[in-house]
Formats: structure tokens, C-alpha cells, sequence
């Protein structure tokens, strides 16, 4: 890499640290430009080179925190698999959270990708910012919206994607909308999460994956 | 009623109607009790002579809130069922939201009971200072365990009891947990309100116990 490149990659990467500290700690409202330039070091010019708004700064930089954990988990599965060796790379072609598996097995493939949610959330480099980036965009509706749009709505359509392929294979009933479906596992967590209204685990997820696959009646 | 009763009477119901304007308007952290009480109009002393924190304002102020909802459901109810004369009439025993019917058809009551909230959800009384309080309760922890412990875990225990008496109705199967099973139909609402995921509807909360009652695998 080029020393400019790396000086600009060094200041980018300053930016996303210092905007998901600042809003972490200060909230969405009192989170600043000039607040993420004097954190990151860099001068204001340099973020407006790059991004129109603080709202643009904050996308990205969970966006970018997004493809490190995700990064990681693989790396981190690698290494427990007993391929240490490969641990420290880049893990190869797209990272595991990029889709959800296909393995045959749709309740298996569920739980995993829960599972790995239920990590995410728990690391303390996402909830902070995350949990105050969402409590603004519950009184802010358009704020709301577009993170939603930007950072939440994409995950959700690998479930779409993967319950779809679940219809085609007979596994999931094909009168069934697959938007509302994935809300049955998705949504008790994102509650307990985002209101702490009961603690969650991956005992808890697998769960939710039994009951919305086989539902609560007898069969 | 004597006149010192009636004019504390107005006196709460000025103090709990400045609460809910005032978070709604300007958020939890900047809502404070001489506001309130510069609103409603009282001296802040006959505030703290009745509660000790804006916290307990505004828990006792939601109860109200829903108290009054309730009532005129349930008068809407009575005067759609052609029984007018019922209508401006305080229901009589228990108001419908304070518990879940039990018909013997649970989809249905469930059905019912959701739209309902619905509703509820789409009032600008409740939506406005309700979204301000969970926003808050988002960041702030203990405000957030406070106030699902007082306002929604008591709703969510209707669901725990009306799912015991479908168990034991053999309407849902004896493994299940109700605790969690309630997640499937609530949640998915909550979550949609909550953060503007997507639009919200009747036809929407009834599709939503159908598929958690059935399960989204061929029976």
C-alpha cells in the first residue's frame, strides 16, 4: 500500500472509532463532526472530504464494524475447527455472515446465524453505539428509517433469501410470506435486546427456531 | 365528590396530561417536575407531595393512560354491538384489556386482543410520550427494566396465562413455553412500532398468530 493510501485508510479508520465512541457515550443528538474530528485527530475538512453528514459518518462506520465481526467470527470458527493456522487471514470469498448457510438443515441453519447474533450483540464495540443509534431513530422516524433501510433491512434479506430456498425444497409452507416469517425469530431477540425486557442466549434463539418452524399447537 | 377531592382530581389529571405532552415533546432526560408543573399548571410541592421522582409521574400517568384507553375500546365496542346506550357508560367489572378472552378459540382471541394494540399503538396520546420513554429506556438500563417491569410485563403476563389455559385446553402443545411463545406475535409488532421496520396492520398481527400458532414447516 502506498503511504498516502495508508495514511488516508489510518484517518478513515481513526473516523469510525471515534464516531462509534462519541455516539456511544454522548448519544445520537449530541454526536458532532467537529466532536468526531477533534476524537479522531484529524480536521473537519478531512471528514466532510469524504461524507456529507454525521449520519453518513455513522452508517459507514457500522457498516465497516459489520465486516470486522463478521471477519472475526470466521476467523474465530477457523481456529475451533483446529485450522489455527488459518485463523489470522482474511477468511476467503465472502465472510460467513454475508449469507446464511444452506446445509439441508433449515433449523440448524437458523440457530447458527442467531447464534452469531447473539454474540454480536453481546460485544460491547457494537452495543454501545448501536443501542444509540436506535434509541434516536425511535423518536426520529426518518433517521429510523434509514438505518433500518441501510444497516438492518439487507441482513433480513438473507433470511427472505434463505426461507425462500426453504420453500422451494418443501421445508417451509409455500403459502407462507417469508418477510413476516423471519420476524418470529428475529424480533423476540431484537426486543429483549433493544428493551432488556428478559435476558437471551443461544439456548434461548434455538428456541424461537422450534417453536416458528413447528409452531405452539399440536400436530 | 367534595370539592377538595374533585380539585386534586384535576389536579392529577392535569399533572399526568403535562407528563405525557411534555416527554413526548422534549424526551426523558430534559423532562423534569417543574416543568411538569409549570404546564400543568400546580406548584411542583403538591407534585412531590404525591410521587418522589418524574419516574413515578410518568409510570402512574402511562397506567392512567391505559386505563382510559381501555375504557373507550370498550365503549366503542358496546356501541358497535348496537348497545349505544352502554357507550358512555363506565364498562362494568374489569375492562376487556385486563385480560385476554378465553372463547375457546385461541387464534381468534389472540387475534383480537393484537388489533386492539394496534390500535392502541396507532394513538397519538399513547405513540408520542410512549416512544419518548422507550427511546430512553434503550440507553438507560435501569429506566428501561423499570418501566417493562411496571407497564408491559404485566400486559405480557395476560398472554402467560391465556397460552396456560390453551395448554390446558390441549390447544398448545404441553412443552412449550408460554413466556417465550407470546415473543412470536408480540414481538414482531413491538419491533415494527418501535423502530419503523415496516407498516403495521390488523391483517398483519392476525397473519402473525397464525403462523406462530401453526409453525411455518408442512403439517
Amino acid at each position: 500500500m502506498p503511504a498516502p493510501r495508508r495514511r488516508s485508510e489510518k484517518s478513515r479508520r481513526a473516523i469510525y472509532g471515534a464516531a462509534l465512541a462519541l455516539v456511544g457515550e454522548v448519544g445520537y443528538p449530541r454526536t458532532t463532526i467537529e466532536g468526531i474530528a477533534a476524537r479522531a485527530g484529524v480536521g473537519k475538512q478531512t471528514i466532510y472530504r469524504w461524507w456529507s453528514s454525521k449520519a453518513d459518518v455513522l452508517l459507514e462506520a457500522f457498516l465497516d464494524l459489520g465486516e470486522r465481526q463478521a471477519a472475526e467470527a470466521a476467523a474465530v470458527k477457523a481456529a475451533e475447527a483446529g485450522r489455527e493456522q488459518e485463523a489470522g487471514r482474511e477468511p476467503e470469498g465472502e465472510p460467513a455472515s454475508y449469507g446464511i448457510p444452506d446445509t439441508g438443515d433449515l433449523a440448524a441453519d437458523l440457530k447458527a446465524v442467531l447464534r452469531a447474533t447473539v454474540d454480536e450483540l453481546r460485544d460491547p464495540r457494537f452495543d454501545t453505539p448501536a443501542r444509540a443509534l436506535a434509541a434516536e431513530g425511535v423518536v426520529d422516524e426518518e433517521l429510523g428509517r434509514t438505518f433500518v433501510a441501510k444497516l438492518l433491512e439487507p441482513s433480513l434479506q438473507l433470511y427472505v433469501d434463505r426461507l425462500r430456498a426453504a420453500q422451494r425444497a418443501g421445508d417451509v409452507r409455500p403459502e407462507i410470506d417469508p418477510r413476516i416469517a423471519l420476524e418470529l425469530f428475529v424480533s423476540p431477540l431484537a426486543q429483549r435486546w433493544l428493551q432488556h425486557t428478559a435476558p437471551f442466549s443461544h439456548e434461548y434463539t434455538d428456541t424461537l427456531v422450534d417453536y416458528a418452524l413447528y409452531g405452539l399447537a399440536p400436530r
